[in-house]
């Protein structure tokens, strides 16, 4: 569907394609987008309709949003908010992104991943952080791509994610 | 002052060097902690005064929380909670941990870390994380030591942590 759009600019995209923001309506589409993802990389995954619960209580809220593609999504960026110290605005977590399968490499990611850095822009946002498995090179290329670091300038070294669960 | 004491127990400390909860009105010192840490470690930070309105503001929300050692701050661990679609509550990030230099060794910063844990449990977190430079093995032997992984379990990887400034 997407094959052969080469441009970068999303104004010329049919209005179903283009990004957008997602929208508590939206809750039950993204929520099986997530669990499609969780699915096809083997990692469990809390069944659907909590998924759906929980999307819909963020995606009310003003620390949560998500950018998705096309009017039945095909593809989600799942962005959450914190405060922080060190920026007037607080950082974003790019917890999630996926595009389904059979529209991936033809810019669908890219698109989605913009719209979702203009909109931490918008609200104020610091800094965007994401964690990205060692093995994963497609998608640290991918983030690298646009605009992401995984060496700091400032120290030139790589940092480790590091995480410890309660539940 | 804490040379000497080798167990683990807090109840037995001195009121004055039990871990505790910071409120607003240790903004000013733990502002000062978090200022002279990036100065130790080279980094530029924002004036003390600007992390001061920021920290009053920030341990006045239920999103944000700071533990402290000593009623005149000698230790914080700054975490900062953001929303979560995998967990019931909330995902911490533990932004900052800091000891004053001369009381380093001597488990401060043990007791400030698990205190901090106990209180993301007390506020139903699903997961702490923690972003840690590569070459920080000091850190990173301590944080494993205190049942952080690097390597994920279920995947058996490391994952990196990726950031793009907007300020």
């Amino acid at each position: 569907m997407m094959a052969g759009m080469s441009d970068e600019s999303v104004s010329t995209r049919p209005p179903g394609e283009t990004p957008r923001l997602a929208t508590p309506a939206d809750a039950s589409a993204v929520a099986q987008l997530l669990f499609d993802f969780n699915h096809e990389f083997d990692v469990a995954s809390p069944p659907v309709a909590v998924l759906e619960e929980r999307l819909v209580a963020l995606l009310n809220t003003e620390v949560a949003f998500a950018v998705v593609a096309a009017a039945n999504p095909t593809a989600v960026a799942l962005i959450t908010l914190r405060p922080s110290v060190w920026y007037p605005g607080p950082v974003a977590t790019l917890d999630e992104m996926y595009v389904v399968p059979a529209l991936r490499g033809h810019g669908v990611g890219s698109k989605v991943l913009t719209a979702a850095v203009e909109e931490c822009r918008v609200r104020n946002v610091g800094s965007i952080e994401i964690n990205v498995d060692e093995s994963d090179t497609d998608a640290l290329r991918f983030y690298r791509r646009h605009d992401f670091f995984d060496v700091d300038p400032s120290t030139d070294e790589k940092a480790f994610y590091l995480f410890q669960d309660l539940v």
